[in-house]
């Protein structure tokens, strides 16, 4: 695919809301100015982007194209385990999204609903223990400099916003735009991996450590976020008829490789990162007259590239 | 209207994401445990309810259906000043929205630009001082109780999401979902109102302070936020094929009344307004298992409803 790193979030932010006029020119790198996101993801070198693991990422195939989902087995893996034999036997195929919450979240699973009327579960296991968080020892936790109202600390592991707490040693994924979760009843150990759904607002950060974050959409978001809304409550499609279908959900290490899509994700765990995130506390192109001095968890862009095939 | 208070974000939150099997009916208030929020909005008076000025209220009126905006006269006087006077000389009926971009904002404005291909301003000033951000003094500023890492204190003024630094004599609206803004090119004081975005995705709070907020979409976000994504830089729409028509933008004031929504908005400078906060910092229906002890200002649900004509 020819598509050079993503636009959105990627691009010079001079003209970002102006944009009546076309901006000035970017101007040449300068040694002595920090340097802005887009020349920092320029910049970057092979070493710093990572290819999710195809066992661990799922593609949802809509009308409207593909989802890709990375799933987090470091944080959730016993619904990991349970999602990827749902996606490995097809038990996701012919469903549908039933769910588009204006500024909360669109969900999946069996519209008929988890009784007897349900689809059987195949190989996957009906009960699974709750994985709201982990401990915090033994994960690689890059912590963001900024101080978070949710959270001891907040920063980025495996590639994940989190949140982390030494003391209590807990880690957990934290629910930012994008965030994929396990839908659950009221009991902590009711979900089983099989109804999930993704954030598709502002950030609710108030469900983190309440429910198992299972992994995060890392590319068209764009295809679940403009679902038309639901009228019933809580936004669940009233007439079954608007339900989106879902033509699979697969896990990419089933399909042939010329298959996959060959995304690529900008590792978080690097000084480039850190330069990147330094750039968004501080925003220095033109556009910016007050830089903020401060960035929260959830809006660190985590940039994407799709690499030409060689 | 027949609409009671608006479903989204304010049903019990039990079946929030479980909803594979119905929850639990609602328990009956308890005298010894905090009400939730839809209890407290159930038992909200009159005067806990305000009804938007008519003045600075707009109407946008897409095929999808009307969007009301609410303007803020007490942050942006010149600005709204000027919007006023485009929505009364009709400037944008028959413009487009012309951008979206995903979790980030929908902006519409004149398609061609503001050089000499553009629409004549009408009355409206050419010319508007930046206002970014006003004095604190005089302003009926209610406080949250949270610490917020973009603002010295974060809270309610007039009804909008704000920030204030009592230091600096500065307070100013925030960019939470549904603010809108007025685009502006690289100069502070190049806006004129005329280009307007909103927000759709996680609260761009680097851009408080940093361009003119005008107001709040308080109903039909729904109708902004799931329109397809510009493929072009930015979110643009490449094709003009796809912009997305507004039929009128109008004030509520110059319709006649029968022609008007009458909707109201929950009073942010209330006890029962707190208390409904209190209920979103810790929330003690059956469903968190760990409530969080803190809110992000753009987490608080501003409740509106439509009332029955009486």
């Amino acid at each position: 695919m020819p598509d050079p790193i993503r636009a959105a979030l990627v691009l010079p932010l001079a003209a970002l809301l102006g944009a009546v006029t076309p901006p000035a020119p970017a101007a040449e790198p300068d040694a002595g100015k920090p340097r802005t996101m887009q020349e920092i993801i320029d910049a970057a070198k092979p070493s710093d982007w990572r290819t999710p693991d195809p066992a661990n990422t799922l593609y949802m195939e809509l009308e409207s194209g593909r989802v890709i989902i990375e799933l987090a087995p470091a944080f959730a893996p016993e619904h990991v385990g349970n999602i990827r034999t749902f996606a490995r036997e097809g038990y996701w195929n012919g469903m549908a999204i039933k769910r588009s919450q204006d500024n909360f979240v669109v969900q999946w699973g069996d519209p008929r609903g988890e009784d007897e009327d349900g689809k059987p579960l195949g190989s996957a296991r009906a009960k699974l223990p709750a994985e709201f968080s982990r401990g915090s020892r033994g994960l690689d936790f890059h912590p963001l400099p900024d101080a978070d109202g949710w959270a001891a600390e907040v920063g980025f592991a495996d590639g994940f916003p989190a949140g982390r707490d030494t003391g209590e040693d807990q880690a957990w994924m934290a629910h930012c735009y994008g965030a994929v979760g396990a839908g659950r009843n009221l009991e902590p150990d009711s979900s089983d991996g099989s109804e999930l759904y993704v954030v598709i607002g502002q950030s609710p950060r108030q469900l983190d450590r309440n429910i198992t974050v299972v992994g995060r959409v890392i590319d068209g978001m764009e295809r679940l976020s403009v679902l038309p809304r639901g009228s019933g409550p809580l936004g669940f499609y009233e007439d079954p008829a608007q339900y989106v279908p879902i033509r699979s959900i697969t896990l990419a290490s089933e399909l042939p490789v010329a298959e996959r899509s060959p995304l690529q994700v900008l590792r978080t765990d690097t000084p480039l990162f850190d330069e990147l995130v330094e750039a968004r506390r501080n925003r220095r192109d033109d556009f910016y007259k007050r830089p903020a001095g401060h960035i929260d968890l959830c809006n660190v862009p985590i940039p994407t590239r799709m690499p030409d095939p060689a």
